[in-house]
C-alpha cells in the first residue's frame, strides 16, 4: 500500500482506522509489536499521522484497550440478552472467559498494568462499564453483600481466564473451557435460593 | 567478585546458588533480566559453569519456578497450620493472595505459559503439590463435586491475585488487600452448612 495523506481520512476515521490496524497487529503479533510507526504502515499513512491522534505509544495503547472493553462488554451484554433472566449472570461469566480465550492478547493488555486505567477516562469509563454489567448481576446473588459478591464473581472469572489462557488447567474426558466455565459458575454462584 | 571455578562448588550447591542469585535477580528486575549468563555473573562463575546444570535458559526458568511452588505451597501449609480446622481453607486462600503480592514476579513465572510445566517433571510435581494443598480443603466445601470445586476455589483466588497485582481494583475506605481476600473467600467458600 503506499503512503496516502493522512488528510485523505475524513476527521477521526484516521484514529479510527490506526486502532483496528492496532488490533489485528495486536492479535496476530503480540503487544511488543504495537506502535506508533508499526500501526502507520499498517494503514498506510506517513510515520508522523499517527500522532494527530496519539501523543504516543501509551496513549495508543489505552485507545485499544478501550475498543477491548467496549467489545468485550457488548460480547457480555449480548450473552445475557438471548437466555432466562434466571441465566443472565452464568451467560455472562461464560461470555467473560470466552472473550478472554477468543483474544489472549487484546484481554491481557486490557488488565495489564502497563496501560493504567486512570490514565484515561475514556478507557476507564469504557472498563467501568464492563465491570457494571458484571457487578449488577452477580449482587443479586448476595445482595447484603453486593460490592463484595461482585469482586467475588470477577476474581472468579478472571482467575479461570488466566488458568486456562496460561495452559494451567489438567483437562479430564472431554472437559471443554465451555464446560469448565459452566461447571464452575453454578457451583459458587447460584442464587440462595439454592 | 571475582569468578570462581565452579569445581569449588560441591556437587549441588553451585546449582542451588544460581537458583537463588536467579530469584533475587526476578525479584530485582524481572524476568527479562533472567539468564545463564547474568547467573553466572551473579553467583561469581564462568559463563560456561551454568551449563552444567541447566541446558538453557528455560531449565533455568523452570527450576526458579519449582523453588516459587515449593515456597509458596510452604507458606500456604504454614497458614493453615496456625488456625482451628475449620478455617484452614480461608487460611489458605489468604496466603494465596499474600504470596502473589510479595512476589509478583514470581508468581507470574510460576503461572506463565512460558514455564510449561510438563516440561520438567520436577516442577509439575511441585505445582501439583501445591495445588492439592488447596483442593484437598475446597473439596470439603462441596463434597459432592470436588474437583469442580478444586478449580473454582482456585480460580477464585488466583483471579484476584492477578486483579491485585494489575491494580484492577478500586479500594474503597481502608480495604486492604488482605481485608477484600478474607471477605470474598468468606463469601464464597463457606461450608454448605451455612
Amino acid at each position: 500500500m503506499s503512503t496516502s495523506d493522512p488528510a485523505s481520512y475524513h476527521h477521526g476515521d484516521l484514529k479510527r482506522a490506526l486502532v483496528e490496524a492496532a488490533l489485528v497487529l495486536l492479535a496476530q503479533e503480540g503487544a511488543g509489536a504495537l506502535g506508533l510507526r508499526e500501526v502507520a504502515r499498517a494503514v498506510g499513512v506517513s510515520a508522523s499521522a499517527p500522532y494527530r491522534h496519539f501523543r504516543n505509544r501509551e496513549a495508543l495503547l489505552a485507545a485499544v484497550a478501550r475498543e477491548g472493553f467496549l467489545q468485550f462488554n457488548a460480547a457480555l451484554q449480548a450473552a445475557a440478552a438471548g437466555v432466562p433472566e434466571s441465566e443472565h449472570l452464568a451467560a455472562m461469566t461464560r461470555a467473560y472467559v470466552r472473550f478472554a480465550l477468543a483474544h489472549p492478547a487484546l484481554f491481557r493488555l486490557m488488565f495489564s498494568p502497563d496501560v493504567p486505567l486512570d490514565a484515561d477516562p475514556e478507557l476507564r469509563q469504557a472498563a467501568d462499564a464492563a465491570f457494571a454489567s458484571l457487578a449488577q448481576l452477580a449482587a443479586r446473588v448476595a445482595p447484603q453483600e453486593p460490592r463484595i459478591m461482585a469482586l467475588a464473581t470477577w476474581s472468579l472469572v478472571h482467575g479461570l481466564s488466566h488458568l486456562l489462557l496460561d495452559d494451567q488447567i489438567r483437562r479430564v474426558d472431554g472437559q471443554t473451557d465451555e464446560v469448565l466455565a459452566a461447571a464452575v459458575t453454578r457451583l459458587l454462584l447460584t442464587p440462595p435460593a439454592r
